[in-house]
């Protein structure tokens, strides 16, 4: 097991994924480092109000704590209390373009040890995709890279990891899909460390494939007011999942995470219109009669 | 002991605040009855893109259920798993200006039953102010309004409420209070079921004293794009509270509610932006610096 190697590669991606959407922006991310009190500290990368990103957040963090948090060791009650380190790279992207979806990517290692104990460790991750208007060339794109990443690791994999998004981003408060999934997984120690980190190192260099192609579509199709109005109010189904639902946001604002880092996922401009729905048969309501639906888009 | 005549007062309540702001704001709210599957329903009216209110909820609504969820008697362990029911009115008003605060105000009442044994009731309320740029008659006006509201209760107890709300509508992971506060109770079954109706009633009939001279004296100062972006922008910690810390939110959504009535608490328009702190001296400052602290308003 090396802790060492897997900062390297995360923060080898935090860098790459940024200087690319740079490249395809046209303008530079803001680059904040910070330290945390308890131990570790990480460095939040964000841009606002770019050319082609309306706001952006591309985070690494490497924090060690001396008990590890209930919410990590739930599954794993032999290691609750032990000490831990985690780190990892967390993405969010809000692009300008109601045609270009939202997109998030994450990928984390934890290590619990004790001593005299052998330590324990895990990696979890995955990346989900959320159109405000959706592409079918698009979603089988995204859907088959994301296998693609998998494929290495057994022919099952997907399948496994594609249901587990779709379980994990749901709105439970509106019988909702945040989006039209991905894949994710957690809690992932094997066949061994060289395995697992081998498989989220191939999470985080498919995110790029899996996502630039799609901006590059769609980012100079003409918009109006009408669809920047259906992606404000959409972004909200974004918001309300993050902050209700999601376990890392959560998480993190509640134990003493750096909140202007965690909260880089809000979009930058979100509406609330009361019990609203979109005319049948209307290009807003092909999203959800046609993609917010679990499907199979491989 | 009469859920009867709570249930009228609470309907009168609404009723009487509907009217009073319809007369305000020229423009007439939206009904909604709603039903629930599990017991009993509510009235939601809704005011959205009025002349003065730019979205504003006043629900009604009286369930009933099998078994008392674990987070209402939490601190009743005797009562854990009797049936309940529960009514109440809940409002949040968001004016277009931001020189009229936002406004929030609920009384609630629950009565869990068992067979066999005398039933268990409690009320619980408050109201808070958050405003976006600080007045400090309005605060004091709002305050002196709510220990009125109390004084017949007991000199102590405007004291014990007051700082209550300060500690309930406070944002843990910005270690920041979410406005200038009010009241807020909860538990209230002393000295006796006629006593804590009557508390509860008086915090219900004291909010358009407290509130209406406030929207009248700030509905009609200038503003525009500066005050709205900040506006916007503060919208976006109303947001952050009542999703990530309000209790009463949080359980709606979590165990089934009707979510576009729990929901119209939601600002219409919201921005964040990353790390954003106010010009030192500029009246956004004073916001945080002056009216963003606990302070003795009376």
């Amino acid at each position: 097991m090396d802790p060492a190697a897997v900062k390297a590669a995360f923060i080898a991606l935090q860098d790459r994924v940024v200087t690319a959407l740079e490249r395809i922006d046209g303008h530079t991310f803001q680059r904040d480092a910070w330290q945390r009190a308890e131990g570790g500290g990480g460095e939040t990368r964000v841009l606002e109000e770019g050319g082609v990103l309306e706001r952006a957040g591309v985070n690494f963090s490497h924090v060690q704590g001396a008990r590890l948090p209930a919410s990590a060791s739930a599954s794993r009650p032999h290691i609750a209390g032990r000490a831990f380190e985690a780190m990892g790279v967390s993405l969010v992207l809000h692009p300008r373009s109601p045609y270009c979806p939202t997109v998030h990517m994450n990928v984390r290692f934890f290590v619990a040890t004790a001593a005299g104990e052998a330590p324990v460790f895990w990696f979890g991750g995955g990346m989900d995709l959320t159109p405000y208007y959706g592409f079918e060339e698009d979603c089988v794109h995204f859907h088959r890279t994301c296998r693609d990443a998998l494929a290495p690791f057994g022919a099952e994999r997907h399948v496994r990891y594609k249901q587990w998004c779709d379980e994990y981003f749901h709105l439970r408060h509106r019988g909702e899909p945040r989006g039209v999934g991905g894949i994710f997984f957690d809690d992932l120690d094997e066949p061994d460390f060289d395995g697992s980190f081998a498989l989220a190192r191939s999470v985080g260099e498919h995110f790029l494939p899996a996502y630039v192609p799609i901006l590059e579509r769609r980012r100079s199709l003409p918009y109006g007011e009408r669809e920047r109005d259906f992606q404000a109010y959409r972004r909200g189904r974004y918001v309300e999942f993050n902050l209700v639902w999601d376990r890392g946001t959560l998480f993190g604002l509640q134990s003493g995470g750096r909140t202007e880092s965690i909260l880089v996922s809000m979009p930058p401009t979100v509406r609330w219109r009361y019990d609203w729905h979109p005319e049948p048969g209307s290009a807003e309501a092909r999203l959800y009669d046609e993609f917010l639906r679990p499907r199979d888009w491989v």
